[in-house]
Order: C-alpha cells, then sequence, then structure tokens
C-alpha cells in the first residue's frame, strides 16, 4: 500500500495520463503521430525523482513544474512531439485522474486483505464455534454466547464492506477530463470523443460531464474506508478486551520484537489492537475533512480541493495498515476456553437470570416474573451466592421452580439460542463467496 | 422530515414493533393469539405523548418504561396478553429496528426532494444553456461557460445522490432482533423463524445475524446523507458567490419575509444558501461522530450505541432543510444575463487567452504559446487594456496572428466546447428517469 | 443547565440586551429618557413564549420577529418609546451578546459541578489512597498502583479545566456591539461611548473593535468544553473498565431505576460513564464545528455564523450532562479492596519483573538484566507458575537473588514508589482551593 | 518549522531527555557520575539518522529501538554508563517528553510569525485606514467600512492569538515523568527529586503527579492552534472575495512561479488564500481528533495515545504554512481603491438606506422609518435608479427629507461612524506591544 500511495505512484500515474491523452488525441487526429510514445519514453526513466523531488514542493501545484519537465524530457527525445504535451487538459484533469487511478490500486490491495480477513475469521468461527464465553453488554457479564459468534458477528460486516468495496470499483470512477473549465473548449470539436477514447485507455468510466467541483466520487471513497476503519476499530476494541489480564479470554498473534515493553519485562502488549483503535480514533475525522472540501467553487475551488490530497491518501494508509492488523488477528489469534470456562463461573449464575424469568413468565407474566428474578439475582449479586440458592431461599420462586430441573435451566449450554444457526449462516455465505472467486 | 423525525413518531414505530414482534410469535405458537391485537389497540391512544413525556427523558433508555407503560396499557385490555409484551426482544431491538422504520421514512421523503431538485434543475438547465457567464477558477475569471453548463453540474451530482439514496433504500434496511447477547436465546428454537416473520411484517430484511453492535448500516446512511449534504453546500457557495452584489448573475428567489435585515432596509439576503452552508459545515462532523461511534463494546457497546440516536435525526433535519432550500432555488432562482455579459467583458479578454494559445500552439509548440500569452495577457492586465491591443502590440504575436480574425477567436460565444453536449448527457438523463418514474 | 440553555432564556438575555442598550442610548442622551423602562416592563411577561414559539422558528432569523413583537409590546405601554427599540444595534449585535449571557451562566454552572467533582474526587483519592491495586498499561497489568493515585490523576486534570474556565469567565467576554457593519454608523458620534456603558451595564467587556465575524471567543469555549469532555470521557473509561464483571474494583453508584436491562433481571450497568463516554464521543466532532465556522465572510458571514448557534448549546448540554455524572462517581462510587486484592495476584508476580530488573540492573546493567528477567517472566506466564519459581529455576537469576529476600522485591506493597506523595501533592492543593474559595 | 517538527530533532530531544535524566540521577547519587555526558557523547553523532532510520518506522513504538541504539552506542564510549542508559523513565516519558520540547520550539517560531504578521497588518491597517469600500453581509453590499477596518478586525483577532500562545508557552509545558505506571517506583525513594531536576534542567515544570493518560495539555495546544487556523481561514476568505475578478478590491502579492495555471496564460490565483483556508478545512477535524483521542485507558492507552503524534504535528505544519501566507499577504497585498469606490456605486446609493432610515426614525419611529426605506430601496433596485431617485418619488418620504441635504446623507464617507477610533484602539494595542516586545 505504501507504494501504491507513494508520490513516486503518482507521478506514474500522471505520466500514464499525458501518454493516454496524446494517444486518444493522436487517434482523433487532433495531434501527428508519435507524441504519446514520445511521452512513454520519457516518463519512462527515472526523471520524476531526481528532478521533481523539490519542484513538486516549492509549487504547491504539482502538475505545473511535471508538465515543465516531462516537456522538456519529451524535447530531448521528439523535438516536435514536445509541443503537444499535456494538450487540453487542466492541472485537475492530470492530478485527479491519476489520484483515481492510485486509489484503485489501493482499493484493489485493501479487497484483498478483507477477503484474507474474512476467510481467515470464517476458519476462526467454525475453529471456536462452540467455544462458549459470557456473553457483554455495557461492559457487564450477560448470558453467554459463543467465541464464534463474536467472530461470525466481525465476519458478517467484513461481508458488507466486501460488497462496499466491490461497488466502489464498479461505479465509482471516473475519468476527470475537462481542460480549464469543463467545457473541453480547447479540444473543440474533438473533446466529447477524446474523453471516451481516453476513459477506454484509462479502463475508467467516461462521465457525461466533467466533474471538476463535484467531488462527491472521492469523498465515498472516504467514507466507504470511513465505515470499514469503523468496524475494524470495533473487533479492535473486542481483542484488546478480551485480552486484557483479567479476562485473558483470546490473545493477539506474538510477534517476535513487537507489543515488549522499554522498561517492563513481562509485557506482552495487544499492538494489533492498538493500531486498529488509532485508526478508528484517526479516520473518522479524515473523513469529515474530505466532506467538508466538497464546498468547492464555480469551475475550480480553492482551499476545499487542496485539503483532500494528503487527507485521502492518509485515510488510506491508516486503513490498510489497520486492516493487515485484522488479518493478523484472523490468521494467528489464540483462544483460551479454559479463562472462558473460569469468566462463565464468575458471578455464580446471575446472568442466567433471563432464562429463569422466561420460563417462569409463561407462569406469572413477563413483569412478574422480570421482578421476582431482579430481586433473586440482586441478592446473589449481593450476598455473593449462586443464583440457584437465591431462587431456593425465595418461597414464590422456590414454589415456581419446584419440579423443574434448575441446573439444566442454569447451564450455559443450553442457552445458546440459535449461535450456531447464526454463524453457519454466515460461514455459509463465505464459503459460497470463496467458491466463487 | 418534523413529523418523521419525531419522538412521537418513533414511539409509533416502537409499538409497530412490539405489536408485529407478537404476531410473529403467535404465527409460531409461541404465543397465544391475541397479544398483537391488544398491543395494537393499546399503542393506537394518546398514552405514549401523556406517559412517557417525562419517564423517557429520565431514564436515559427510553424502552423501559416504554415497556412498562405498554404493558400497563396492555392490561388494561386484555390482562392475560399483558404477560407477554416485549416477548424475547431487549431494548436494543425495539430502538434499532424503530430508528431504522423511521430513518426509512426519512430517506423517502429525501428522495422526493432529490427528485423534485433534478427535475427543477433539469428544467433550468435547459432554459440557460446557452447563457454565457464567466467560468471561474480559484474565484478568478476563466475561460467562459454557460449558466446551463454550471447547472447540469449541480444535477449530474444529485443524480448520483438520487442512485446512492435508492441504493441505501434497497440494501441497508435490516430488521434488529437477537435478544439480550444476539442469541434470541429466549425464543429457542424458534428464534430464527420468528425473525423471519417478523423481518417480513415490518417489511425488513432479514440480516443472516444480529448484529447489535455492528453499527455500519446507521453510519452508511449518515455517510450518505453526509455527501448530499456536501453536494447542497457546494451549490449554495455557488449561488451565493453569483448572487454578490458585484457579481449579481443570479438571484435567490424572493420570499416575503425572508432574507430582510432588522437595521438595513435594503437588504435582500442569500437565505437559502445560509442554509445549505451551515449544513455543509454541521454534517460532516456529525458523519464523523457517527463513524466513531462504531467502536462498541462486544454483544453491546456503551458510550458509543448513546452517541448515535441524536447524532443520527440532526443529520436527517438539516440535510432535510438543505435539500429543501435546493428545491427552493431550483424552483425559483432568477438569472441576469444581462450581469453575465457585463462580467463577461471585465478584463478585455484576457480570460480567452487561452484560446489564443491553443491556435498559437500549432505553431510555435504548446509552451512557447502558453509563454508568449501570457506575456501578452500580463501586459492587458497591469495595463488595463484589451488583450487584442496587447497582442497586437507584441510583435511575435502580431506576426503570428496577422491573418487570423482575432475578434472571433476572442469572442466567448466560439470558445464553449463540449457544453451544450455535456448540458445535453445530463437533461436527457433526467428526461430518462422522469419518463421511468 | 437546561433552563440556563433554554429558548426562553435566550429571550430573556435579547430583552435584557435592548434595555440595556436603551439605557445606554439615553444615558448619552441619543434617546429621550424612558425607552428602557418601557423595553424591561414589556419584556416581563410572558410575550416570548405565546408570541415568538412559532415565528422565531419560522424566520431563520429569530432577532426579527422578535424585534417586531417587543415593538408591539412597548408601543402597547409608551407609543414614543415604541420609536427606538433596537436602535442602532444590528441582529448579530443582540443575538451575539445574550448568547454570551447565556454561555455565561452555563459556565457559571460548570464551574460549580466542577469544584464539586474535585472536592468529592479528594476525599474519594484521600480514601483510598492505600488501596492498592494493578496497574494497567496497554490493557495488561502492570506494576501496583493505588486507586488513590487513579483518583488522584483525575483529580489534577479536573483542576486545571477549572483554571482553564475560569480563565474563560475573566477573559471571553466581551460584548458584541457593532452596528449593521461594525462600525456603530447609525449612533455617530456617540457610539464608542454607548459600547462602553453597554458594557458595563451588561457586566461585560468593552472589546477594541466591534467582533461580528471574529468568532474565536465562542470558539474558544468549545474548545475549553471539548478538553473537559474529553478528561471525563477518561474517567468514564476507567470507571467502566474497573466495573467489568471480570475486574470488579469499582461499582457506579447504584441510582434506583437506573442502569436496569429490559430483558436481563441481573443487570447493573454503568449508566454514568455511558454518558460520558458519549459525550467524549460527540463533542469533539461538535466542537470541531465550532472551529470550521470561523470562516465567516467580510462584515457578516452566511453559512458559517448559522452553525454556531445549536451546536454550541449542544456542547455545553453534553458537556453538563457528562460533569454531572461525574459528581455522582465522585459522591457515591463504591471501591472494591477484595477484588483489588484478589487481581493484584493473577499473574502471580510477573508484573513485579521491573521490580527485579533494576534491583538487577545494578549488578549487570539495564539491558542484561531487562532480558533475562523478559526471559524470566514470559517463561513464568507460559507455564504459568509464579515468576519466584521461575526466577529460582534460572541459574543466573537464582545466583544473583541468592542473597535477596525476593518475597520482599515482589511484594506490590514495596513498589509503590511516590503514590503517597503525588496523591498528597494533588489533594493538598484541592484542599487549598477549597479554603480559598 | 519543518526542521523543528522532523524525525530528526524529535531525536534529538530524545537524547536530550535521557542526557538529562542521567544527569539527574547522577547528582542524586542514584547512578555513578559519568552517564550524562556519554549520552551526550554518543548522541551527539550522527547515529539516529542511519541506525534508526528504518528500526524507528518497523517498531511502531520509536522508543525501544531508541534506547538499544543508544545503548549501544554509549557502551561504546563507556562500557559502565551503557548499563544506565534510559534509567528509571517508561518509553512514554521519553516520548511526551521530547515531544513537549519538539513543540516548544514550533509554538516559538508560531509566535514569531504571529509577530510578523501582527506588526505587518497594523501597518496595513493604518495605510489604508480612510480607503472606503463596501461593507458586505452575508455576501450583499451593505453601508461602508474601510479597507483599514477590515485589516484591523484581522489584527484584533491575531492580538488575541498572540496571548493565547503566550498563555500556553507559560502555563502548558510539564515535564512527563512517572516512570512503568505513574509512581516512579523504580527510583524510589528518589523520584520526586529527580523529577523536580530534570524538569529544572529541561526548564519545564514539574508537575503535581505524572499525567501519561491525562492529554490535556498536548491536546489545548491543538485547540489553540485550531483556534488560530479558523481565523486564518477567515482572513484568506476575505482576501480571496476581496480579490475575486468582479471585485478587485485587494490582491496577493505577486510571488513569481506560483499562482500559474497548466493551460490559462492570464491566471493569477490566490495561491496563499488557497493554502489558508484548505489548512481552515483540514485542522478542525484534526482538533477533533485530538479531543477524541483523550479517552485513554487506566495508567497508559492503546490506541488514544497512538493517534495523537502525526496528528500534533500535522496541526503544526498546516498552522504553520497557513500563518506564513498570512505574513505574505501582511507584507505584500495591493489594495485598489479604485475598484472600492467603484464599487460603492454599483447599487446606487442603496446601501445608504440605514442612514437615511436612522435619519427618519427620530420623526416617525425606527419600525415606520425602516418600513418606508424599505419600500424605497427596493424600489430603487428593482427599476435600477439611484435611491435619491426613489425618495423623491415616494411623497412621504420626499416630504421627510424635503429641507434635508439628501446628497450628504447618502455619501459613504459620511456614513462611517466610529471606524477611525476603532482602528486606532487595535493599532495602538499593537505599537504598546511592540514597544515592549
Amino acid at each position: 500500500m505504501a507504494a501504491a500511495l507513494s508520490d513516486e505512484n503518482l507521478l506514474r500515474h500522471m505520466v500514464h495520463f499525458e501518454a493516454a491523452l496524446a494517444a486518444a488525441l493522436e487517434k482523433h487526429a487532433v495531434l501527428p503521430q508519435g507524441v504519446a510514445a514520445s511521452i512513454l519514453a520519457a516518463g519512462r526513466d527515472e526523471f520524476v525523482r531526481n528532478a521533481l523531488a523539490e519542484q513538486a514542493r516549492a509549487a504547491g501545484n504539482i502538475v505545473i513544474p511535471f508538465v515543465k519537465v516531462l516537456t522538456e524530457r519529451v524535447a530531448a527525445i521528439d523535438r516536435q512531439a514536445a509541443n503537444f504535451v499535456h494538450w487540453g487538459a487542466t492541472s485537475q484533469d492530470v492530478l485527479d485522474t491519476a489520484l483515481i487511478l492510485q486509489l484503485r490500486e489501493g482499493l484493489i490491495l485493501l479487497r484483498v486483505d478483507v477477503d484474507a480477513a474474512c476467510k481467515s475469521f470464517a476458519t476462526l468461527a467454525r475453529e471456536h464455534r462452540l467455544a462458549e464465553m459470557p456473553g457483554r453488554t455495557w461492559l457487564q457479564q450477560a448470558p453467554p454466547v459463543t467465541l464464534g459468534l463474536k467472530i461470525a458477528g466481525w465476519l458478517d460486516a467484513l461481508q458488507r464492506h466486501r460488497r462496499r468495496l466491490a461497488d466502489l470499483l464498479q461505479h465509482n470512477f471516473a475519468l476527470q477530463f475537462g481542460g480549464a473549465v469543463g467545457t473541453l473548449a480547447a479540444l473543440d470539436p474533438h473533446g466529447p470523443a477524446v474523453a471516451k477514447t481516453l476513459a477506454v485507455e484509462l479502463d475508467l468510466a467516461c462521465p457525461p460531464i466533467p466533474w471538476h467541483t463535484h467531488r462527491d466520487r472521492f469523498a465515498e471513497m472516504a467514507t466507504v474506508l470511513g465505515l470499514l476503519a469503523g468496524t475494524l476499530g470495533k473487533i479492535g476494541r473486542d481483542v484488546s478486551l478480551l485480552m486484557q489480564t483479567e479476562v485473558g479470554e483470546m490473545m493477539e498473534p506474538m510477534v517476535a520484537g513487537a507489543g515488549g515493553s522499554s522498561t517492563m519485562p513481562h509485557k506482552r502488549n495487544p499492538v494489533c489492537s492498538a493500531i486498529m483503535l488509532s485508526a478508528a480514533v484517526r479516520v473518522p475525522a479524515l473523513v469529515s475533512t474530505m466532506l467538508s472540501s466538497m464546498v468547492q467553487e464555480h469551475e475550480r475551488g480553492l482551499g476545499g480541493w487542496h485539503a483532500e490530497w494528503e487527507t485521502m491518501t492518509e485515510i488510506f494508509r491508516l486503513v490498510s495498515g489497520s486492516l493487515g492488523c485484522a488479518v493478523e488477528i484472523a490468521n494467528g489469534a489464540e483462544a483460551a476456553p479454559a479463562a472462558m470456562r473460569r469468566n462463565l463461573q464468575i458471578l455464580n449464575g446471575a446472568p442466567m437470570a433471563e432464562a429463569l424469568s422466561f420460563e417462569l413468565a409463561r407462569k406469572v407474566g413477563k413483569s412478574e416474573a422480570h421482578r421476582l428474578m431482579e430481586k433473586a439475582s440482586s441478592l446473589a449479586l449481593r450476598a455473593g451466592i449462586p443464583l440457584k440458592h437465591a431462587v431456593l431461599r425465595d418461597q414464590t420462586l422456590a414454589g415456581h421452580f419446584a419440579g423443574e430441573d434448575l441446573d439444566r435451566l442454569l447451564d450455559p449450554s443450553n442457552y445458546l439460542g440459535a449461535s450456531q444457526e447464526f454463524i453457519e449462516n454466515v460461514i455459509s455465505h463465505e464459503d459460497k463467496t470463496d467458491a466463487q472467486g
């Protein structure tokens, strides 16, 4: 991803744009033959790094020095061709389109990682589908779930993000090409035909109209990545909470040289979760910048456009880093079933109050059952006694549950509901996707 | 929209959920017949406003008092039915699903307004397709465009938003129903079947797995509205800039009683633009809140979930207000062709330098042509003389353009490029959509 | 706080501004005597609620209908006085100044709550200054701290916020009064003198120049509240983590009717923490809106100004709610020393590796000591044996620690460093503040 | 600023911290003499660039490889000293304190630029204090101001920011030093004494208690820079609006090689404004990230802390760039009084309606006067006639203004109110500051 997002790659795509533009113009006989070939030849060497490194930064707009240097290089190859470099395009045409090509590479890399994460989480969910652990709401223990169910929830969300990325790749990649003000006046009357050819050359959609100051396509990419960052943050939060010393139900994979402390010899820190959470803190604000910067003036904005570049690549960089951590976790996380079993016992059955409450509700109504069990579980928690004892101490409850097998009702294994069906729903979707892919 | 987003409507949908849940449970013989009917009957009266008004606010969680009051009301109708209210659901099931139903109403209203704005902008774009005005980049005059082209750009973006809203309505509305921890354990073994029936009752998709702490569906709605707010802000910026006293090319519709000043008798303020710009300032941050709040813990988050409700309805409210203003502008904006013509003359032809530059580039190459015309236009602007005179004063240029019809080259009307084709692309798409709709 | 932030209170302050303005104008003989008295009389009745309720919302700008209604009311009292209502002021003068007065009330309320939280946290820190508990970094156990130290950290931050609020109240409250464009031309030559008198009347600073479109004063209030929200969120996070079922070291106070679940009878949820975390998710984005909206055009902005009102009161509302929860926690949180002691034993001494490492470092150097102890604690954790055993199993370490009292070194009570001094630093500062207050 | 914010400078300050720590430990006889000197010697060479360049990035936490490399370097100089490098500190102590030292340099640079901008804007305000131009509210012409008044408004805001920066430099720079969990246990009983000495060495305040997870000091720096970015954005917006082709009242300084277009030879773009506006779009969101990341867990957070570093330096970089542009504008902006005069005439006197309204109000009351003048100015604007004519056409108004010198009342020069006094207030404050500085 670092390579895809690099300035070098951006410049590579800028050369690609200029060459493709020249080729399109040649095809429609606007330019003489040979310009595109010379641009490609000129762009092939390492000139960009050497000649543009400082100029690009100095000028604010990278395109003007780029066109200047490219033109000089082309001139060294073919004097005549140099007269036609960047013909009919404006700076934003080059930069937007190159950025689009660059981000498309980035999206494809993300999709690969989402696929990898999904595949591994599916395996992990299947492996731990029966591993009972406390459900937790508001960070308090609740009725049981299985680790597989939790992972299936992560996977289900990632599957939706995969669809979103696929939709983006299908719908959101359109050529930017309008000339100075979006009329392609300098190419008249060949503008639209050249645009169509150019779009084909670059494998981009040809939009009905240039869209210099309509940035929703870029911003939409940012929002989709923002959604992905949110889900990854949720996964990172869950993992870091499960890995707490006092919980200990799931551990990030050990990576040699990572997760240590400069002063505490015993530490094994959740490095992946930290990166995923950090990205989830940073990306939402960067997405808001992309939305704020949509307010661009007339035919070319000032300020809004300039706010996009670094913001966009930063979003890609952060989401890519976070996603890489998810893949690591999906591939190497260690579950600790013993800790899960231990934690299921901590409250002595209180989280099973709901199970008893519903059993009882059939006899006394839901409200009354809730009230009775609230009383009993409150007693159990306050007195530190098993819920079973608290129930038996209460005359009303003891009467109602007289004939019941309380141990059966209080066994977490008997209160997992549709966990297995839900896990299966999500995993089987993954299996199908994998088979198609 | 205010009605759709109101607390009253939310409560209405909460009743709807509870009744539909009871109906589904009756269908699968989990509950005796008649519960759903009693809930519907109980929910029909005005109890929500009176009984819940204060309680809802006090409890933090609106659901618990809601269930309590609803159960009491049901008991007054059918003692037995009251025993089964809110059977197997958790607070979040009710609240999330009711919010989804509420936001679906909101989205449909937005879609109606986007349709209205598109239709009117299409008419406006057609009407002013030939109205020449200065193109403007970086807030400086550039080669000419037409007002129709600018409006077609707005319309093109709105058409994309219409597709996004349609996609949301198609893909993003899934039932939330998982019970305490997403296992539907209290309904075992009927959970999944009840969920399917309930989803059908509410005309929602039945998701493969409950998604209590996976908020990407909600957050995605926020992002799509955020994108729309950005485009509306861009339109508001353009209109307010065009309406500046010194530009005066387009005016917001006059609305009696709006746009005045408490101290300046002559003022006619761009009220619609202000609202659109204000929304474009506020919504991006609110979207970032929706993304930030995705990091929710385990089976039910704390903090993140609670950050969503008001944020989400605020986003809908702001975007709806902004969109209403766009409709107003689309329906009633007044163009001032005289001002456009006057403004086209301000720079005495300098913005046409590009036209001459391309003409010249065929003879001397693009770089040299750019250099020569830069010199001439700089002289023209500094000396305050027409570009034509500056060109003729320059011996080289005068030589090159000797045989040319300089007036023809300098006429904005001859340098509109593919404007008409671009406008037509966008309008004809609208015509087609309208015909289908 | 709800009362301070209400629309009713805003209108009350608007009346106050208009009356004070009239009084100042009377004092400088710009207006005849009696206008101020009539405005006060007119504003005393309940007209605002009844007459403005719908109009205010309709007009977008609340001031124009306000002035109209107020003028009518004054006319009913004193025909002549009605001719001079809102003399020389512009809408923004009234609205900004009224908002300032309203927010000053809000800040004073916040300061009271910060004081209350500080006082109670000081008591709590003192009470639990010796209560040993695991320190936790990256959510992993580390060397020990005491609960008092943790609370002293919260308190120390709140003390800084108290200083920030005091600074705001001292420096940031300046009259807004400039007339239409900030020249007070309508009052010439009395403008500056009237402004000075008006500022005195309202107990506000008189700024060197009107500041209609320079919003840093408002935005600074937002940022200071944003900082406070962040600290409160950190406290809420700590409390909610400590209250986890598996940790159980600190409990939010029990409040009857709060923290329950609609389906799980045993639940006691951390409601305060949830509110504090929710505010910490929402406020940062709202602060960014206040910063974004600072970009206001010329003498009066459009969009930016309009984005401020609701955002600002929302920030106050959220921070006030969060702070109220902190006060509740400070007053009623329950510590569980038994759980702390239990948790200190979980890792069988591994978190004390640092203590041994520093002891050892004096003999073998810091790097080597770290390496050796890393090995030993890794063994201890992997094998699930006490660190002591792991140390003794390692020949090198066993040699080094031969003469040492390992139990002494491994006792958390002997490794609390300067905890007591740090706690005392913070508490004694509070005691001094309290004595001064 | 780039140098101050560079990784190289951060590493320099990290060496500085380690050396100062060793010196403090030597002073309190915790360590043998000579360690500090060896660290300084080791840190003097270029090792950081060469040895850390890749490691730093790889490890995520820069401190661990840093300590490793530094220790090796020290060992090469003094084998014994190497045993005591990084004694008693944790990673966050080094990194936070080095960042603080780095940001202090950055703030001092910003203060220099704010001073420079203030000084030049004071000169500019004085120079143009009488230059009449249209006031503009909601982007519509309003009664007149002078360019000096507008600039004095910018200056007044910058003066407040100067005070904020000074306050930050005075109050917000505190040593971070707490060891693993904030108890300095490894240095017991010398911790607090060492901390005090270390603070003196580094010219930082010694805080009452370590503050690892209380980030309000960092976040406050971010907010103050955020406020500054907002004001700079407002200035950039004003300049770019004034520089519009159709307004043309103020021009950014010409800088050779900047502001051109790749296709339009005549363009002179407002490059400085674009940078200032771009920063004002980006910084608010980054500030919100700093506030969001304040929610850090227990004794060391995960995610929140990691979100700070890049965000903070990005804020400094953007604000510094924006401020540099303000200095450029303050030093070199060109005013165009002719354009101002021309623009004052555009509306044929309508913006002077307020002046007539107040004259009239003394006779007929403010409401009636407003109504009459609203009618007259509406007619004037609709019919395109001078306001004077519209007034005279209206029988009522003509009667009232019969004896008046209408031309005097309609002359903008006579309706500038207290402009000169306001300008003087602000400039004289600057003069005093300058004399003191």
